[in-house]
């Protein structure tokens, strides 16, 4: 079983329109609307691929009803805490004129304290079947900075391996913890204090590094070396989710126990077979398939 | 007791936004989420001036949900018939570099024949204690074309004056039912069949007809002739509601039989109250007391 962990989950609302003109009144010609945020589109990829997940998290207001329910009836197994505040939303504006996509970000309840150790709790009693940990995302309004540290020990307590997908503070915080891999690009790394490179991540804190170039596939350091993985062509469609798709593929490799560079190949297959899906969270299977065999990976200068 | 009826609720959300650049991802400063539509707005300024209204509609998904709970919270009494379909929302971002209002408006609930039923059986049970029916805004998918002139027949038959603001085929179809007063602009007319100017209209279907120019003022052509009233100075801020403040006051010179000219003059004054408030649905209520003797009124040839 994986376990991923949204502390901050979202209901995703993209619109698709014709254009997108700043102080007009916009009728979009399709709505859709699902249960998002990171970890619950990893939780949906893993879940597509036959791999046993559950999804937790947290739950307020009507858009924590929402999550719940859709995610229900998507089939995901889930575990929500109840909190007060109001779960937030992600607003995307996609133009078929440009192929732009414009998104308002909320930044999510406030937690109160006892909200925060509730959710802890449930992640603990989730590990006792767990294979790997996913923590993803950002940290809703009042969580504890270091609360990815706190859950990564936790993991690191039940001998369960941590994958932490986050940035800023929450990062910094959850890479003293000791995670076993991290997924920052290049601008979360250089966020970091001296922003480090990969190499020097991995050196200071032990855990494998896997950095996303986009189109140009995935850099992976670990103990192994660093490797270079990249995909057999460019493809077009919707970024968002593809990085969600990664970590997908590299928490099945850690649960597999597959080699890193094994595991590299799939993350590259799985993000490009997420771009072209039209929603995060979900991954064309068929693609997924037919490019895995021609990702290329192969070790380079650490 | 005046009666709004909101056949297409919505959740408003509005985004604070330093500014709006299409393609970026932007974190909005601030996130109003409140219960909408045109007959909530309406509701919600009479309630606010302490006239009886109740507000009815339709409540449907985890949006109807959000629209029942706050209207209670509001304190404004509703009635909403709960449907299948999710009730839609409204999206607006407002940038303060530019002041612009960038509006996604959904299309709203597919309604069933029994949905719409039970929502008529609603308002003719309500109408045996109103003084005023207030009929606003867009029809759902799925609602009848002729649903309002419907409502407007349930009103006439219980003696409720009816007022009818919306447009397109809705206004079209409604004004054959002959309501008291309706409110088009002058897009609104020019969609009607002959184009006819609120002159012809008010000859041909007997009804009184408030027109509105924006910063402008209102003309209102009734049985007494043709009125302009026009605000005393330009009021800077957000017009969305304007349009429902003045039909709030249309709607309370009906149920207290005021002159019709007096009426223009606090409709201009509420509206202008509105624009001076953030919200489409509130109104400055001491600008309104400050301005309303300002306002000036005069009747014009029709």
């Amino acid at each position: 079983m994986i376990v991923t962990v949204t502390p901050n989950p979202a209901v995703d609302v993209t619109y698709g329109l014709s254009e997108v003109r700043i102080g007009a009144t916009l009728r979009p010609r399709r709505v859709d609307k699902r249960a998002g945020g990171k970890g619950v589109n990893v939780a949906r990829v893993l879940h597509s691929l036959g791999e046993p997940v559950v999804a937790l998290g947290i739950a307020g207001g009507a858009n924590g009803d929402f999550i719940v329910r859709e995610l229900g009836a998507s089939g995901l197994a889930n575990r929500f805490v109840p909190v007060v505040g109001e779960c937030r939303q992600t607003v995307t504006l996609r133009a078929e004129s440009d192929g732009s996509a414009t998104i308002v970000n909320e930044p999510g309840p406030e937690l109160s304290a006892g909200e925060w150790r509730a959710c802890a709790e449930t992640v603990a009693e989730a590990l006792a079947s767990a294979r790997v940990l996913v923590l993803s995302g950002s940290l809703p309004p009042g969580a504890p900075a270091d609360g990815y540290a706190e859950l990564v020990r936790l993991a690191e307590h039940a001998g369960v391996p941590a994958i932490l997908d986050t940035s800023g503070h929450p990062l910094a915080e959850g890479l003293a913890a000791r995670p076993r891999l991290v997924k920052p690009n290049d601008a979360e790394l250089a966020e970091l204090p001296g922003s480090p490179d990969p190499g020097a991540v991995h050196r200071k804190y032990g855990c494998a590094v896997v950095t996303s170039y986009g189109a140009e596939g995935l850099l992976g350091v670990d103990d192994t070396g660093a490797w270079r993985a990249r995909p057999p062509e460019t493809v077009h469609g919707n970024p968002t989710g593809a990085g969600d798709a990664c970590v997908a593929a590299l928490a099945r490799g850690l649960a597999t126990g597959r080699p890193f560079a094994e595991t590299l190949t799939e993350a590259v297959a799985l993000s490009a077979a997420a771009v072209r899906a039209p929603l995060a969270g979900s991954v064309d299977l068929e693609y997924y398939r037919a490019i895995r065999a021609r990702v290329t990976t192969h070790q380079v200068e650490a």
